[in-house]
Order: structure tokens, then sequence, then C-alpha cells
């Protein structure tokens, strides 16, 4: 059998590191989870995309015994059927993610360092300067990527997420069982 | 009469003798016969985008004589019309998918050898390991691209199974009658 | 004031002919004025995606006195909307779509020689060798690529229509009226 | 604390201070708010596509004391849910736009120097040319790019308003506030 799928082995110690130690991750829905797109229409209705991939990764996650919330400053009835459907934890309308976050982790028994959080804009930027990890997609504002210890190859929506999940997972030896 | 279009022409002999088997085409749904866009509203209303040339394909194969089948893990409410509209078979919730297509292809009796079958994620991978023909869009997961006999250029939901089409009926003979 | 956009400048002489005669500019819809998806939900809903430059250049074509018709093979009611919104004729479930131009023009008083078609896919093909200008969008068909007479730089729902347009109002000398 | 993000440093001092004039920012809607997708079902109900980070944008400027105005020539039932989220005024189906900003600059006390407006397409053109700042998304149409004072990296619905905002912003020292 030839495994070559290693998303771990192209990263920095460093990064592998911080993706190690990662407990509880955290992900931002618009830009991240989603491609950014508020598709509205003439009564209201929002949508927003998100991508099966990204799911799957997700479910992988819990799968391996991490915790998977999505934080979100947004109003979140499209996120919440979307984690519903995953499974996981959902938190709308969250004016301060690091002070929420910081709560969550404590909640959820870990430190800062063992949170892993995926932002893409300036509502992000002080959740990502105190996470262990701190992931962006490929397309997210200058000012996110500048502070990401890692970012995606993916945009948002388009399975930068899944990215994200398949890093951590290898980085804790997790990715072997699913290759027979 | 120039005819130039010959996607068959371009692969190597055993691939090409892999699709010249086909008798019972199978594809997953989310991110191969779409984009994998889960589209969601906030009251749960779910759509897919599916793409009008791959619907050709999948007419043309049935006009050739090829049975065609929608199998995916998630529920198929969506999938199912798409199906419909068709007319060709489909079958969701499929929680494992190598197991079901076994039974399908006795249904239809053949083996699974004569079975194509193309997928893009960790879900898909024991059934691309045992069909006669595994293919994959441009943009399936690693995992599934390094186990797939052939690739399309086309990305999911774009015309990947269009690709994929065009190819099996190449290889069988069967695309001269569109050139006139 | 410097006008430098003449789009059928860089045209081959024989293209700037067949587009200068057109009176009758018919578009197929599924990939052609839309990208080709076909969104549903799981009511069977089905949506479509138009482009407001489309719109712009067939409304600019209607003003020039040029006749504009959608022809589609597929139940029509989205693009019958679509149609309504920009006053031109909509006509769907057209089987053979070569039979029917050739009555339309008729009935418009022109020769298929004066008709514009714009396609992606095989009902589109018999048209295309029929009609005095066969244009195709960037990601139509190889089948399409191989007959058109002239294709755009933009993929269908994304502009590609509107090159056409401007292509045939450029080649008929009635650009220069929104240049001040 | 190393601040790399300056949007204004890379452009032309005519630009920039055509950007540091700006007191009210006017964005057409279809293709440069949105992608200039035109979503219709078969009841005559339409979505737009808008961008999350084109949102927080367009949130700074407000917060920075700049007006904010969506002006667009077609019906605007969608725009106007987009604007009522982000609190800025949304003006629907005005056939004259220079005339309109004209007027409405007026009512907010500044001139037309102090106006930026992007926009993407012909009825455009005429206050692209008398505003003080003219802006374009990447993909405007041909006609528009030509008389822009400046256009986006990023196409329209994809964070090309973004861009702008954050240029008019940087081009009035309000950038620093953000980074910590």
């Amino acid at each position: 059998m030839n495994v070559v799928f290693d998303p771990a082995a192209a990263c920095p110690a460093d990064v592998r590191a911080r993706a190690a130690a990662v407990r509880l991750a955290c992900f931002d829905v618009d830009g991240t989870l989603t491609d950014g797109r508020i598709v509205l229409d003439g009564d209201g209705r929002e949508s927003k995309f998100f991508h099966v991939r990204d799911g799957q990764g997700l479910a992988l996650l819990r799968r391996a015994g991490i915790a998977v919330a999505f934080v979100t400053a947004r109003p979140g009835a499209v996120a919440a059927r979307r984690a519903a459907e995953l499974g996981v934890e959902c938190h709308a309308e969250v004016g301060d993610k690091l002070a929420f976050v910081r709560e969550l982790a404590r909640r959820h028994d870990v430190g800062l360092d063992a949170v892993a959080f995926m932002g893409d804009d300036l509502a992000d930027l002080p959740l990502m300067r105190a996470a262990g990890f701190a992931a962006a997609p490929a397309d997210a504002h200058a000012w996110i990527l500048q502070h990401a210890h890692w970012r995606s190859t993916l945009a948002g929506g388009h399975g930068a997420a899944r990215e994200c999940c398949d890093l951590v997972l290898a980085a804790q030896g997790r990715l072997e069982a699913y290759h027979a």
C-alpha cells in the first residue's frame, strides 16, 4: 500500500506542533466554512453555501475525539442548520470571539494553546492572535493572512476547513486509520 | 467532415479497456455530480447545483444502453429530483457503497469489472478500489485521486461527469453517431 | 475622447461580416445564458443563474432593432421569467432547434444567414451548422467549439452572451452611440 | 508590531488624493456588490449573492463617518434587504444615476469631488466620469475599466467593494485603528 497523502509532512515543525496540540477546533462561518456569499432574496430569506468535503473533515475531527464549534458574529439560523447536521456546537451573534472562546475552552477543560481557530476577517483577529493554532483560508483578508500560523491552499467554502482538519489529524497521527 | 473530438484517444490503453467494459455507471452526488456545495437556508431547505452538460452525458449513456445510478451517503430528496428528471436510479443514505453497488451490479446482471464509479471523498474509496473503472473529478480529495484509474480535467459539478460519460462512449465506439 | 473598445476590430473579416448581417439573435439558455447550473431543492423547485451584463447586452441588441429570442430544449418556467424581464421571446421545450428557428426566422422575415445562434452542447449543433453566425461560450462542449464561427472569452452565464452582443453591435457600427 | 497592510501605499498619488477626499461612497449593486448573477426561480423569486467581506468594509466606512449608499437601476427588494442589514441607504430603479447622485451629494452637503462611485457597466458611465473617485471591479465591462480611476484586483461580489473601502480608509489614515 502506498500512502502518499500526509499534509503534516509539508509543514514547518512549529505548525505541526501547534496542530498536534489541538483539542478544540473552532471555525468562523462566513468566508471560512462558506465562500463568503450572503445569498438574499426579496423576502429576506438568507442562504449560505457550505461544502460537503469540509463536513467530512469536521466529522473526522469529532470521530478522533476533538471538539468542534462554529463561532460567528452574525445571526446563526443557517449556520445552526449545518451544525446540527454535523452534530457540532454552533454559537452565533458572538460579539467578542476571544472572550467567548476563552470561556468555551474552559468549559471543555483545555487552554487556549489547545484551541485551533480558523477565520477570515477583522472580527477574527484577536482570537487568532491568542489561539494555539490560528488558521486562515487562502482567500482571507490580508489582515488575517498576516497573523495566521498556517493558511490553506483552498479558499473558504471550497475545502479550506477540510485542509485544516486533515492537517490536525495528520499531526496527531490519526489519518492512517483511513488507509487500508 | 473533420471529427477531432475523441476523448478516448488521449487515454492509456488500460483506461480505454476499463471504460470499454462499462455496463453500469454509478455516480456519487455531492462533489461529483455537484460542485460540493451544500446550500442551506434558515428553514433547513437544502439545494444543490447540478450541471446541464453532465445531464446530457448521462442521457447519452442511457441511450447507449448503459445503466446509470446515483449512489449517495447523504439524504436524497434533492438528488432524487435530478435523477427523476434524467430517468435514472437514485439510491440515497447508502452507508456502505461497495456492498450496495456489488448487489446493484448483481441485479443488473454484471460483475464489478463492468461497473464505473465516480466519486470524490473518503466514503467512495472502498468502491473505487473494487470497481472496474474508478473515475474522480479534478478537484476530488487527494485520497481519491490517488486511487482513481482516471481523473477528469473539469471539477465536480462543472462537467466532470460529462467527461467520464464521453470517455466511456468513445471507448465503446458510440460517439460517432453524434457527428453527421 | 479615446474610444478603444471595439470587439469587432480583433475579429477575422469573415466573422465581422457574419455578425454584420444579424437581424435575429437566438440564444440557448442553460450553459449559454447561464453557467449551466441546474439548481434544485427538495421540493423540485429549480433556479438558474443569469448575468446582469448579459441582460444589458440583450437590451442593447433590441434597442438597435435586432430581434432576440431564447430557444431551449428544457422546460422554460425560469427562462421565461428572465425573458419577460428583458422583453424578449422565450421558446421552451423545443425538440428540434434548427426546424424551430428556421420557422422563427421566416416569421421575422429573414433568412438563416441573418440569424445568430449561441449554444453550448449537442442539441445546438444542427442549428449552429445552419445559422449565419454560430457563436459559443468559452466553456462550451468540444463538439460545439469545433463548429462555432466565433467563441467568447468569457464562460456561459459570466458574460459570454454580452460579448456576442457587443460584437454584433460593433460589426454593425452601433456601439459608437454609447461613447460620449 | 509589523503592519504591512497598506493598500494606499501601492497607488499613484492622484488616486490616493481622490480616495482621501471621499465623504460619500456610492455603490452600484449587480456586478459590483454582487457577482452579477441574477438568480431566478420559476415563481419569479430573485436572489442575489453579496459578500460578507464587502459588508465588513461598508461597516468600517460608516464607522469612519463616511456615508454609504447603494444606487441601482434595477428593482431593489433584494438590495434593500442587504442595505438594511448594514444600515446604509438603498436607492433602486434609478434611471439617471448621475442626476440622482448629484442631488444625493447635495443632501449630504458635499460636492461630486467628495463622492466615490463603484460601478461595472454602461448605466454607470456618466456618473463615473463625474465622480471624484471612480472605481471599478476587476471584471467590469471594458467600457467601464477605461474610465475608472482605479480598479480592484478582486471581481464584483468577491471582495471588490471591500478593496475600495480599504483604500479609502487607508488614504484617510483610518486603518491603523484596526491594528493593535
